[in-house]
């Protein structure tokens, strides 16, 4: 059922908040007694299905097969590569027990998988004829956080996509590595309009155990970075410890090269954050569950015929996701804030003055605009303002990721910028010591990215004075 | 990498032998370190992801919405309703710790969602315009068994989904058990091919917390009977202790009647067993992966001629799943039996001969008949070879089920049959006590279901001579 009352707090002023309400009004998320752990409410899951679907067929394209792996690690295994597991281990939660038996090695539930497959995949690669070998999988995953939950962004179980590939030369993997992080820049900029930067994470930013992390970021209204999805290229430091070799084609042994990346639920989060407003969810159309809600304008005499009118247009429309609002026990001036709350794209207004005009009021989420469209035209009406919207709330949403940006070359353009709630873009030595001072230094700001676009620093790092690597995002983050 | 060696155990003796190699030789499986805990390969996921498709169609079909529940379920829900706890706890595994931090309250890996699932729909339903409340979860569960495990069909974490609904009236969730059962029957008989019958469980072998059970039971080659799927009328059972009431249209507090029902990847391992013989597995058309397979018979004169009439071949049956087998280092006869092995439906060669002649041979793998096909023939003939396999594969497995099933109306005869392994349908009283005694005296033999295509018994429970309540089937299973 959904809440009679709108949202109460406003975006600018009390984000959070904000947020807390928009999630459960539109029925997007409910919580449930364990801590950090939320119900997926068919709202959100179906947003969720929808961007399944499109990365399932781009990995397919890409020769990615879908398997399963079980959940459950043992601890020997989640031990065997260093880092990861110092990565991993303080947010594991552990199976120790089974029935009334106590077991004798504690299981992990799975924070992500490279342990358990690799482990299997050393008995899959024997030759080169085996390589590359892609295999994805879509599960869920805990990461028993101990830091206030925020639902979607951070919570102690997600769902996700993780991919994990071999190949035979570094080349090969670097080359997907870039190739994946394009494809999930193309799932936030194209269906959830959510503007990105793709870029290479710090050597302390980097993922446990990986050569490098690539990323996709972006920045939130409320002045906060958020990283989007990660593509890690791990080089041979799980092929090692894991003993992943095959014979080449000159019959020498080799490590494979490997490569782990993920999309999670988080997106959703991003998603609403980036365009939701104090009228609640606005929802870009290619993910939207429910693309044009039609809302009769009821009066006793004409009501049939209204109610009629708009199936029919339900009929016309049958190409886009179309829903008719006809409940009796609403008024449509309810019904129109209850659909605003919910975010859906565009709303249709049938009323018996329009019908004699051969008319509706098709009104746009996230502008509220309205326009009369003659209903032999409606089809390529819809059509046009769906494309519009979704190319124009990525463009407005670029805008202000832009303005939340600047450059800083110097110590005190960096400081200021952090003041104001910007991401700084400055050279950066991109030394773990130096990032962690920074860190302790300047209330717990950390590096974003070193975004692909940038160029090359001609200044030394503005924090520690030695030899810039390359230009660094700085910001607050999640 | 593909075992070269074939299958060296037969069906008829070594039933579980056999079964062991087919499932790691064709690529179905792999072994972890975690007992009871597999691999599902790229090979039988997409059958999985086949039958998920169906499903997931099918369901929303009939209004039922795909949500996400936490895999977490703390030790005061689970125990809310008294039967549901007793069946389940025995096998729950426990999550009692996070990172270093020993949990207050342990957390069930969810062996079934129904706990973490009422307790939340009781904010969700308050009148009776929000029934019926139709969700369903895809996701993985855990159940401890101390069993030995049977990939597929007896594992400790497995993937299902599990459908749960509320209704106004017990009328309405009769008829949905029965309308989800029937469709549960159909995805075993039109996708699987695996013929099953449909019934109701007895008293003792009914669901944990259910009003009742229907189920989907079918009968292997080796004479044990198997649960392929259930659907479950909880009654009120669930909606008392958890408190999920609505307002009716007297404004009168009733209490939801509500289902649940469920269909998991033992599926797999049932159709395996059901189809599969000593040359490898055999898959129906409808689920395999690989609906035909191209070999080209390669001599070094013509081999560019055939390989390219092979691709040719694709690209004309694009309509359905083809793969080319061009490798290189393996000749005609080794794909043959590694494609019989991994049981693609059909085969076609094509070889200079062949293609001087305008023709294929093709080859079923059910019944290893080959036929000739002119090349212009070939869609049209792969269309119906496909046809005809999925049809004929139901119609034989069918004949060898109805000659495991006898009726009984005698100890005598009830016990003849039991001693030949077959399932035996008898007048029985339904009393879990003397089904317990039954299954005591007889060697574990339980009551399968009592099918609904049975007449009325006019003799008394041939076991102890009470009323028989209905005919209900008895074997051995697993």
């Amino acid at each position: 059922m959904a809440e009679d009352k709108g949202i109460t707090a406003a975006k600018e002023d009390e984000f959070s908040e904000w947020y807390t309400q928009i999630i459960q009004k539109a029925e997007l998320i409910e919580y449930t007694p364990v801590s950090g752990c939320l119900v997926f409410r068919p709202y959100s899951y179906e947003i969720w299905e929808r961007v399944q679907a499109f990365l399932d067929q781009e990995f397919k394209k890409r020769g990615v097969k879908n398997a399963y792996f079980p959940l459950l690690i043992p601890e020997s295994l989640l031990t065997k590569e260093k880092e990861h597991v110092e990565g991993f281990s303080p947010e594991v939660a552990w199976v120790t027990q089974a029935g009334n038996t106590p077991l004798s090695e504690r299981l992990a539930i799975r924070p992500t998988s490279e342990t358990i497959m690799y482990d299997t995949y050393r008995k899959w690669v024997q030759s080169h004829r085996d390589l590359p070998l892609k295999i994805n999988q879509w599960c869920n995953v805990v990461r028993w956080e101990f830091k206030h939950a925020v639902p979607f962004l951070r919570t102690r179980e997600f769902l996700w996509q993780e991919g994990h590939t071999c190949f035979a030369t570094k080349d090969e993997a670097d080359a997907e590595a870039h190739d994946i992080l394009k494809l999930y820049a193309q799932a936030y900029e194209e269906l959830y309009a959510v503007p990105v930067i793709m870029g290479r994470k710090s050597e302390k930013e980097k993922f446990a155990g990986a050569l490098y992390t690539l990323s996709v970021e972006t920045m939130l209204p409320n002045g906060k970075a958020i990283q989007c999805s990660t593509s890690h290229c791990l080089g041979q430091n799980f092929s090692k410890p894991f003993g992943i070799q095959f014979l080449d084609q000159k019959e020498q042994k080799q490590h494979v090269w490997q490569n782990s990346w993920g999309f999670t639920t988080r997106s959703i989060g991003i998603a609403i954050m980036t365009h939701s407003d104090d009228k609640g969810l606005v929802l870009a159309p290619a993910i939207a569950p429910i693309q044009a809600v039609v809302v009769p304008i009821i009066f006793e005499k004409t009501k049939d015929a209204t109610i009629a009118a708009c199936t029919e247009i339900k009929k016309q429309l049958a190409e886009f996701r179309v829903h008719v609002d006809a409940r009796d026990e609403y008024t449509a001036g309810w019904k129109f804030n209850y659909w605003e709350m919910k975010g859906v794209p565009l709303r249709i207004e049938i009323g018996p003055k329009d019908l004699e005009k051969k008319q509706a009021v098709v009104m746009r989420r996230d502008t509220l605009k309205k326009t009369m469209v003659p209903l032999e035209n409606l089809q390529h009406a819809i059509s046009q303002e769906l494309a519009n919207m979704q190319k124009e709330m990525l463009v407005k949403a670029r805008q202000r990721l832009q303005s939340q940006i600047i450059t800083a070359e110097t110590k005190e353009a960096f400081q200021k910028g952090i003041e104001e709630k910007k991401m700084v873009l400055a050279p950066f030595c991109g030394k773990p010591d130096c990032e962690e001072f920074i860190k302790e230094k300047m209330g717990g700001i950390k590096s974003i990215t070193a975004p692909f676009d940038a160029k090359t620093p001609e200044k030394p790092c503005i924090h520690c004075n030695n030899k810039a690597e390359a230009f660094y995002y700085f910001a607050k983050s999640y």
